[in-house]
């Protein structure tokens, strides 16, 4: 059986039960590490599993599924996800690949950023399609996700924005190549970076004031109602609500970070729930959210 | 402090490890017992969690809130909640009130139905706008609804619908009254109900027949691709792909159910995820999805 286990967001004790149980009895355990990561290394994962992790990386897991499936028919195998097996990156390749050998599969479920996002107090059902943000280059500053807040933001619902990030905790080497090691098939690791919410909301303006420039109306102003959030789920998670542009300043900290974009109508209750994250007056940035 | 805690989707051993410690050292805890229930009992999580569990229900949080919060200043609460505490079902109302009296609250989060769904491989991020389907009455069959999934096809995105329950396990007590009972002021328990994939593709036939007469083009029709799923996150969970018509007649079991309306545009991968979930040719309805 090839087990898919969410291991939720924040360290080692965000497991399942169930799933810790699993992982205790199953012959070979693998750690998907190239989406996401929580805030304790390898280490302290393999110290309170009582297990040794194989690190799996994305090349691994698409180029050598193979391997990780080697005997799950007549023994179990664990596949550990941050967050949910299914959440912001699913990993339906390892399943049909599965399938394809006849190996059956099961998935325990957790929290993902997908649905932990709601402890702000913004309705989930309310969310619509969510985008990614990257990491712009001199070469390639894509534009067109601010179409799918538009569109969201057009009909009322909320814009969960995920992050670009290439993490390197200390245990966990996540190979990422530029484009021109690529090109001339050098295989160098580029250090890890991640996006913050500073970074993402200064991009978000930078495509505002660019749409203006060509005489558009932009969907998203430096006033939109926004929400900063970081390392949710951990024990020191931090949320911020404020403006567009309080969000180019505020600081959370440490990764990972999320944004939201909010969608224009906002009930009450949300508004309440907001009001408890509020960026405060006298905050680096003074145009705070004095409705909240 | 109070902690507001999820309990996943499955049975007693899907709630987290570090949400079982502040379970077994809260002095007081209560489970949700009004939005959602896993397939095993009060007394199956009492067995496991070691600890008597207090049943809140509707009622209950709503008007006696500060009973709940009473000393959560001083010790430690546990607000269990089926799935997610920001699920479907936000209990914001709870941290709002903990927050007015100066108690501190925690989150411990779990999978719920709003992310568990990618299960079926339909990707999370390309879903819109949640919409629940309630049971019609002679005198209340509301359609709105279907103008949110209208909206989310429009735009290629999918849409979870949550259908209603008035779930009553052996020993949980769901309080339901009656419009009738209401109004005159008897307080009687209906018996519970639950609303099968089945019932709310009927529904939605309906509405689409109904849309036709008034000379409207309905956005699904009766060869939409639709996703049935049941006891997500359960050891028998099932799931069964196919169009809106063989929804009506696919056996998926006991409760909880729910339904997903793809967005049209689906990619190869989504799709060759749901073929693993197809309903078979031999089924009693003959137009299944040759495609997948």
């Amino acid at each position: 059986m090839l087990y898919l286990i969410g291991l939720g967001l924040g360290d080692a004790k965000d497991i399942t039960v169930k799933g810790l149980e699993v992982v205790r009895r199953c012959s070979r355990v693998y750690l998907e590490a190239y989406t996401s990561v929580l805030t304790v290394g390898k280490e302290a994962l393999e110290e309170f599993y009582g297990r040794k992790l194989v690190v799996a990386d994305r090349e691994e897991v698409e180029q050598e599924a193979d391997n990780i499936l080697k005997d799950a028919d007549i023994s179990d195998v664990a596949f550990l996800v941050v967050g949910d097996p299914f959440g912001a990156t699913t990993h339906s390749d390892l399943v049909l690949r599965a399938t394809k050998l006849g190996i059956p599969y099961r998935v325990i479920h957790n929290a993902s950023i997908m649905n932990a996002v709601g402890c702000c107090g913004l309705q989930l059902y309310k969310f619509g399609e969510t985008v990614s943000i990257v990491f712009w280059t001199d070469t390639w500053r894509p534009e067109s996700f601010f179409d799918k807040v538009k569109k969201n933001r057009q009909n009322g619902m909320h814009t969960l924005c995920l992050l670009e990030l290439f993490l390197l905790p200390t245990d966990i080497k996540v190979k990422e190549q530029s484009l021109e090691n690529l090109i001339k098939g050098r295989k160098i690791y580029e250090p890890p970076r991640y996006m913050s919410v500073n970074q993402a909301a200064q991009q978000l303006l930078e495509i505002v004031q660019n749409q203006r420039i060509r005489g558009e109306e932009p969907a998203v102003t430096e006033e939109t109602l926004c929400v900063g959030l970081a390392r949710v789920g951990a024990d020191d998670q931090k949320i911020a609500a404020g403006t567009l542009r309080q969000m180019c300043t505020v600081d959370l900290g440490e990764p990972l970070h999320s944004l939201i974009i909010t969608g224009g109508s906002i009930h009450p209750m949300e508004m309440e729930m907001l009001s408890l994250f509020s960026i405060p007056e006298n905050s680096s940035e003074s145009q705070s959210i004095n409705g909240l």
